[in-house]
């Protein structure tokens, strides 16, 4: 069996937390289930949230301290990996016949990151890749994964699944990384709504010769949204959502969605991979070892550790 | 319930031993009760007595007879740790509602230790942290503590406490190894009423991001103590307090109590961990594990095992 | 000065050969001028040629006569590298005052190589890049370019350029290796048509933060540019062009320009780098130096070496 | 003892695919115990294939869907090195008493080596080696072996054995790599029925002062053997054999087998080696180590490499 | 010669760029020689600015186009080190003979770093040093240095000297390995007024045994200063200084200077930190490494290395 | 004009000495001219001579006086390179229009060499190149050449020509040091009449794709060519020839011709070469620069240099 159906959940992170969206996901089983979907990707910080627009009051040398207040609410918002909301997934998941892929603000200790929850439909939570390099204002809110955290699993019935969060996949040595691992299908939770990230996903489905799913969030405009966003359109939606789903050639299979939540699926033949890797293969004949040596340190750097 | 009252009890330890020092405690029952105090910290030695002044007859190359004397009767006054006295605290604790942290002189075997004993209100004795360096003459008449006392605890109804005594916290590894092990309430006990040691406690809640309780012990002049301080002036009180406890930030919120006995007590709201550490968190995101990788031996090294 | 006109020449090999192609380039000299060209990127074997379609007598295990004199007479068709035809190549850069990066059939020893001349308008041949991984049939007919190949060079009035040829370009280390080398212009020489092309050049200006020419050939219908190709429809031009140029954020600033000859230019200002790399440098801030480290053996592999 | 018999078993790989081939290697069971052969060498390709004649719908430029998918079956055809495929094979070595060497298609990743794998009669898979230089049409479908795949191996009761596939067989350095790794029986799988290959099998035998023993395929003819072979005479085997054995003056001392598939046996008498090598020792005395420094890289370069 | 003068110069990075801020250093030029300061510590950022109170136009999730030109102009402002302002320094360094500790916003690539430059009176440029973690909002502009910039030299006629920048100070890892590499004079450039900071400098001192020497910016209120701050008193300065010289035990030797700019001076003993390190030695005899073992990893980790 | 006529002339070395020989190769000149050959390959040894089957008095541990005399008369009759001898071969060259390479023994100080010796039909003598490594007996009378006479020569209206002398030519390194040097006719002058010689050169023509000229000296049984050969049958021929002219392919051109003296010729075309290394070049695109790297040092090694 080489077709199944995949899917990216394209919806928006709730202001009334993590129950409200976990229901939300919820209200998509029916049609999941119809769909025979075997694989859904969710965006970023789906569980958490991204409350755009925010500085969490911070400037160059100091912090008000209402930047603070509203960076504990958001802390508290947060969820462990494993922990209970992943216990709902992993029901959900099971429930559906599908395995999730799904974005969330981590929370480890003091510190947040943005990470990708990995829940395979038999054996509920499996894995978490942490965002290696948060971008612009993220720094000031999440920390940084460790070379530990490049996740790939092999999801129940279906192929070697891995994927990085937003900006980093624009890092083309991480890229590398997973390609070796050799994974077949690269999710992408983001909520980059820009059409520059429809052709990154694209391309990753053509360099890596495999299929990608990006979910990228649907937020309305700042006031539907209720967030505060300076300098921002009145009239254009926080984020515009552009979900879309690639085959190994880079072609565009289903999406991009945009301007609504919805759910996009499509049917892949994990058989083309073999076709498409034909021609051009990043980790076997069309790379070249004896030029370029990439080196990946995934050991944990925990910083402390007690033996 | 984020809010809790902590105290710092600044007493000396009395010369007529250990019965009359926990009856010194007991006198402060009533006022821990009424300031609803849920974590009490006292000071190093309180119980087993720090004879400053002293030099148990040690000069180097030779002991005289009456150190040796000198520290018989020192190891009589230690206890054991859990013991008699021990269990006396805990039932303290229970009718005062408050947990302990306190420092003794423990004795195991034939050596003695300077330990802090951690008193559970509800559990009782939990466990110890006996101090792994010694200061100077400490060195005569204290062994070290080895890796397995690092010791932390949940105390009942609070957070995760734990500490060091006197001058090991000047190490900066010892208390980084804190720090990562999760504690919200660092305490340490002391006998140094030094304002540098202000500084140094200040600077334990500002790196850590958590609430210091220091108690120190407060001995008046020499002859009031009953001590042989030679070179000390005469006027000068042998251990003049100092107890203070500061919040995340490093701001003092009680103290430094100087020149006399008494309680310290503070309101502390943990959430204030969580909005500190937004922008430090030392061992989350305002960590470099890539560079700086601190491995801690936490095994007991007792020298002779028998299996 | 930091704007610049940089431009795609779009035109097809010539099968009248090097002189009419060189002829064919001069004939845009005017335009060239008038619109203050300073850099003028021409596609992949412009000079040598690209016989599509051609399997050059080669099946698995054997070779026919007839594909060994197609060799031969495409071997002859190449130019040495510098040689004559750069050197006229020069004098037109110099004349129009526009450098130039031209793909070129480059034959060495025994060995074609697919190869992107750099021509500075001052200083004349400054360097090579010959294709690292040839794709498919073309592995028949090229050879693969060492790691000494990986060739910049800062052009005279304008700033630091390199870059790679058709699909090697998906190669993410490779592109890592040019991004590490500091370039601000990434020239694209290729014959790859498809709209997944336009994405790749996207995603290279995206995730490069930097300009990106690629210069694409057109090549008319199989029919009328005399080109024998099997299964291939009669009414498809051969090569259908697509030469695009992309700014540091993955916009496209000019073309993609398809289904005609034609030259296409665009304003760039090269601070646009510096903003873009405000929130992404892939090499700086962007990078994680501590989980990937690829090295990039530069050294050049002639296999036997005469001292 | 120095004398052991040495075969060549000349078969064609079997369009129905690997446990078809595995049978009639199997049907050769009894006489290889019969002949009490110790070695039996296979030729290339012998599992998985060697579709003579295809182009794997391949033109300059652009790949035909059916060349995809002739690929795809191709990929699904090859086996994994080890695997089950290499577990038969032992039990037969054993059960024969004969160490094997066979050449194979080997599925890595998404890429396919030509490759040969060692058995030995004792310890079962003991290595390989990947072809580290396919030719023409194979440069399509193949990957390139790297410098760790030089593998040679005292198989049990014989002597050091190595050697490499067809055409790779004509790269000199490649050759003196062998030589310098001190084997004594060198083998040569190899699809390659022409005249001149034997001149290369003596010469080897000849230059290296060791045993050679190649392997070839036999195919009848492009209609028999169900292969679409244009501009092949339609009379003429697609591949006609020429296994044959050398010893280490150059001289045949069994085969070359042309027209039938068969096994080809000698006996062999190691000492001969060591007489010939009186007045040639390529890597001994009749080197120049003054003048000629050959530096074999024998590193694995996988690209990526994961700490 | 064990007694030196030391000096922490407290001015404010001036708007009108690097050379009006070198004219100021030059300022001091007299008041230095006069003093015979052998060791000036400047402030954090003070060459290239620390323009305190400015989001750069970045929100969660999008960066406005006039904080991208603000980046750009900033980046514009920076130094290269070495470069022609640290020539500049070194020839002040030399005429007035006093070595330099001087915080400079360095531009490497497209990157900027907030580092200390370490200037010989003999030597001229010597090293430098990357702050390894910024604070907050400095994680938009800079980047993070790695192992291999906790650089320490002995600086002419005086003795080891090295440190840190503003928060990283805060690293209890971090200023252990100061400590292990035996620097006598610890250099901490800062913007950070708030008392705390002295507590942390008295810390530092007392637990590493050595003289520190911190340099605060001073920068009048926002208004004088030409800064932007939202929420920030109009009355209280921008930057209030607080620069502070510190003894072996812990205790102020000068300073804290604070509401004015000026230069800050001390006299050493170094013989001070021989008789301080008897009873505490933080990398000697007062350290476990039994229990506690930092490694340190000083690689270079560029992320891209060519061979 | 890419056709030449090329030659191996097959005679043996006259007892009679230098000029009798000379006199012989004139002999063919009418031949030479008639059939416009341009190039002519002569045996090894054809001046000075092989005295096969001599030990020159020999024995492990001695020399026998009459050995040594056999060998001064050998001394006498050699040759200088150049000398007289080459002037004369210089006139027939020119008269013949044929360029000569030619076996001699030369005499260099006390030392004899195998060389062979290379004259141009315009230019005379050009060059000359010394066997590098003797075979057996020959250790006792030739010394070896060092890397500074790996000579080839582009000869008048012909191409790039080089090669060695006999068993040297079983060296793989040296061969592959000479296809680097990029010549396209490899002559070998040689006394091996085997047929495993035939198979070497037909390698070598494969192997190198060029053309190879390989001249065998004649010599009749050794009764009739005045030798004694202890052991060698009476009707053998001392030496039966085998000259043989091969194509880029390995097929045999002209010859082998054996039993008799005489002149072989054929017609080559170069364009064969680049026709043959379509599928094969040995340094070009069929090399492994990355795994096989051979340095060749051409310096001269005369053992004592007088500045």
């Amino acid at each position: 069996m080489t077709k199944h159906v995949v899917a990216a959940l394209q919806i928006g992170a709730d202001p009334k937390g993590t129950q409200a969206i976990l229901a939300k996901i919820l209200s998509f089983e029916d049609e999941l289930k119809e769909k025979k979907v075997e694989l859904v990707v969710l965006p970023e910080a789906i569980l958490g949230g991204y409350p755009k627009g925010s500085t969490f009051g911070t400037h160059l040398g100091y912090r008000l301290p209402e930047g603070r207040q509203e960076f504990a609410e958001y802390f508290k918002g947060a969820v462990e990996v494993p922990g209970p909301e992943t216990d709902q997934l992993a029901s959900l998941s099971a429930s559906v016949g599908a395995s999730i892929v799904i974005g969330v603000i981590e929370r480890a200790g003091s510190t947040l990151y943005c990470t990708a929850v990995y829940i395979d439909r038999v054996k509920g939570y499996v894995g978490k890749h942490r965002k290696v390099m948060p971008t612009a204002s993220e720094r000031l809110i999440w920390g940084q994964g460790d070379g530990s955290t490049l996740f790939t699993t092999e999801f129940d019935g279906l192929s070697k699944v891995g994927g990085a969060i937003c900006w980093e996949n624009y890092m083309p040595l991480l890229r590398a990384s997973f390609y070796a691992k050799g994974i077949h299908i690269y999710t992408a939770p983001t909520v980059d709504d820009r059409d520059g990230w429809t052709s990154l996903i694209r391309t990753i489905g053509n360099e890596g010769r495999l299929f990608a799913v990006s979910a990228v969030q649907f937020l309305p405009t700042p006031e539907v949204a209720n967030l505060s966003m300076p300098g921002w359109p009145k009239d254009k939606n926080a984020i515009n959502g552009g979900s879309v789903i690639v085959n190994p050639y880079g072609d565009i299979i289903a999406g991009p969605l945009r301007g609504t939540e919805g759910l996009l699926t499509a049917e892949i033949d994990l058989d083309t991979i073999i076709e498409a890797r034909y021609d051009f293969d990043p980790v076997g004949h069309y790379s070249r070892g004896d030029i370029f040596q990439l080196t990946v340190d995934e050991r944990a750097k925990p910083g402390v550790t007690f033996n």
